[in-house]
């Protein structure tokens, strides 16, 4: 008997939604960060829900109530992002075990209520159910595109310049410190890190103005790492990319981190996963220009960190000495084993 | 320390949901079948969310992995339907254990699939994750209200005939027999019953014929049982209500079980839940032309229960020999102590 176990988490929803038939208002279906669906002539709508279940994607011995639930939303938000759409309302589903204290439901509902505040998403409706053990958690979220544009991850064009928001892998070290599969004396770096796995900020305003302002070809967030989402831009474009080791952008603090733990910054950079930064591309040019209009107010760097390139299959990596090899591609896969 | 088990389910959602602040485009929020979102002018978007978990809401030993499927979906119908709307298209969140066979995934989707097919439903996206021990299905539905009306449970008004369709009861003598409290020898009424449970109907051209065609004042889908629903109507309406227990629809089949196995059919069909037929209040000259309207093609009886009557708080039963006393509302409470 084959069990799901048994296969990685693509070839599973692969199996499972292969030939789907769509209806012809479904301009975007399954594959994407969200689904897109014509509710009226020109007018699309991004749809993307995301489970969260207790002990899979958090647990409740080092998260706090408040962030497990402004990381159900981020989550979301985030998906919508990289779609470069406008959230616009948001169901909840929560399964709570009987013998969960009423002030963790609570404080879980401040923070979805605060998360969907600050990015005024309606929370319109949801369901609360019992389960037996574990607390669940599923945020359906609708949004709009702005103009009636939105970007997919399957327009990159062979010579797109390849570019990423913020930093990357500070999210995977926090996960480890939190598992104590790593440590850090520094509390402040510590704090840093941890709080870049529980709180990531989804990039909501930036999605908009790139999809409102410039000619991006493909995007993503990088939630199942950088060799994972950028190997999904490749395979949906049908393309190869090159990214250059020196260039990935790593903060500081992951760079100290793992100085003093003797670890690879690049290794949490690369394959590390849930930044949800956004990873794109668009043409040299549009580049030049997006670079001298990205607004100072994001606090956000902007990193260009390779091309596509239609000579290359997968994912090719320069390191600072120029040698080019084919990377390893790995991303985090539910169900697959390791 | 206050645990949401010594809560009932409604408490806890007052408790949770309290004071949310919507968008101005939020038209309807929490405490509906369905929440209404106005997308354009004049344009209302229907949403509903539905979470099932294993042991909970079904369970593996009883049920097939495709009938669980079509469950899923038809909840979620039915509460489309219940607003008198059009169902568009779904979102399904589904959580595994690594050890769930492959093949109770792949006939989950037949049933997913299926459902969706016969309403035109269009799957156009969802999120799968692995579950530590339970198999947890969440699916979100949009819909619209064709000519832009909907139907709440708010707006019974005194003197209103009450009306529903089909038969009640018949899917939660269909859950004692699959759970052993019951038994039946007759296998042709067990299976009938049983398939009551698992395979409900929603009734989804009904809702849509109410809407388009009639004044419906209120509407709502029999899921929690006759008391539980006429007990929404009647708070959101601000209302009471009378029954007449000769006049609550039982099935043929509910009855010669019941006979058998000396038990109350009415008790089935005033306090079980999960039959899924529709509950609506209509001014009793709009039921007259309704009754010689309904399409002989639904094959679906449609019963004048009771009315809505302002001098009564909560609901009246009157029993055959005439006497009317007032009903213990009693509903299935996710959570509620028994």
């Amino acid at each position: 008997m084959v069990l799901v176990g048994d296969r990685g988490e693509f070839d599973l929803i692969k199996l499972l939604t292969d030939g789907l038939s769509y209806t012809p208002q479904t301009i975007v279906g399954v594959g994407d960060d969200c689904a897109v669906y014509e509710i009226s002539k020109g007018k699309y709508l991004l749809a993307t829900c995301d489970m969260l279940i207790e002990d899979v994607h958090f647990t409740r011995k080092t998260a706090s109530a408040f962030l497990i639930g402004c990381k159900a939303i981020a989550c979301s938000l985030s998906d919508i992002a990289a779609m470069g759409g406008h959230p616009l309302f948001a169901l909840i589903s929560l399964g709570l075990p009987e013998t969960t204290p009423e002030e963790f439901a609570t404080d879980l509902y401040v923070g979805i209520r605060s998360m969907c505040r600050d990015h005024q998403v309606a929370l319109i409706g949801g369901d609360t159910v019992r389960s037996p053990d574990k607390v669940v958690i599923d945020v359906s979220m609708l949004g709009d595109c702005p103009k009636g544009k939105f970007i997919l991850r399957s327009g990159a064009k062979s010579g797109d310049a390849i570019v990423v928001t913020g930093y990357l892998g500070d999210s995977a070290a926090g996960l480890d410190l939190l598992n104590k599969k790593v440590s850090e004396s520094d509390s402040e770096r510590r704090s840093e890190l941890v709080q870049a796995h529980l709180a990531p900020e989804p990039r909501c305003q930036p999605g908009i103005f790139l999809a409102e302002n410039f000619d991006v070809h493909a995007m993503i967030d990088v939630s199942d790492g950088l060799a994972g989402d950028l190997g999904h831009i490749c395979e949906q474009s049908k393309l190869g990319a090159r990214i250059h080791a020196d260039k990935i952008p790593v903060s500081d603090t992951l760079k100290e981190f793992c100085r003093a733990a003797r670890l690879d910054p690049l290794a949490y950079a690369v394959t590390g996963g849930e930044d949800y930064e956004l990873l794109f591309t668009l043409s040299p040019k549009e580049l030049a220009c997006l670079k001298s209009e990205w607004p100072e107010e994001f606090e956000l760097p902007l990193t260009h960190i390779g091309e596509m390139d239609k000579a290359i299959k997968g994912i090719n990596i320069v390191s600072p000495d120029g040698r080019e090899q084919p990377l390893q591609v790995r991303s985090y896969e539910h169900f697959k084993k390791r």
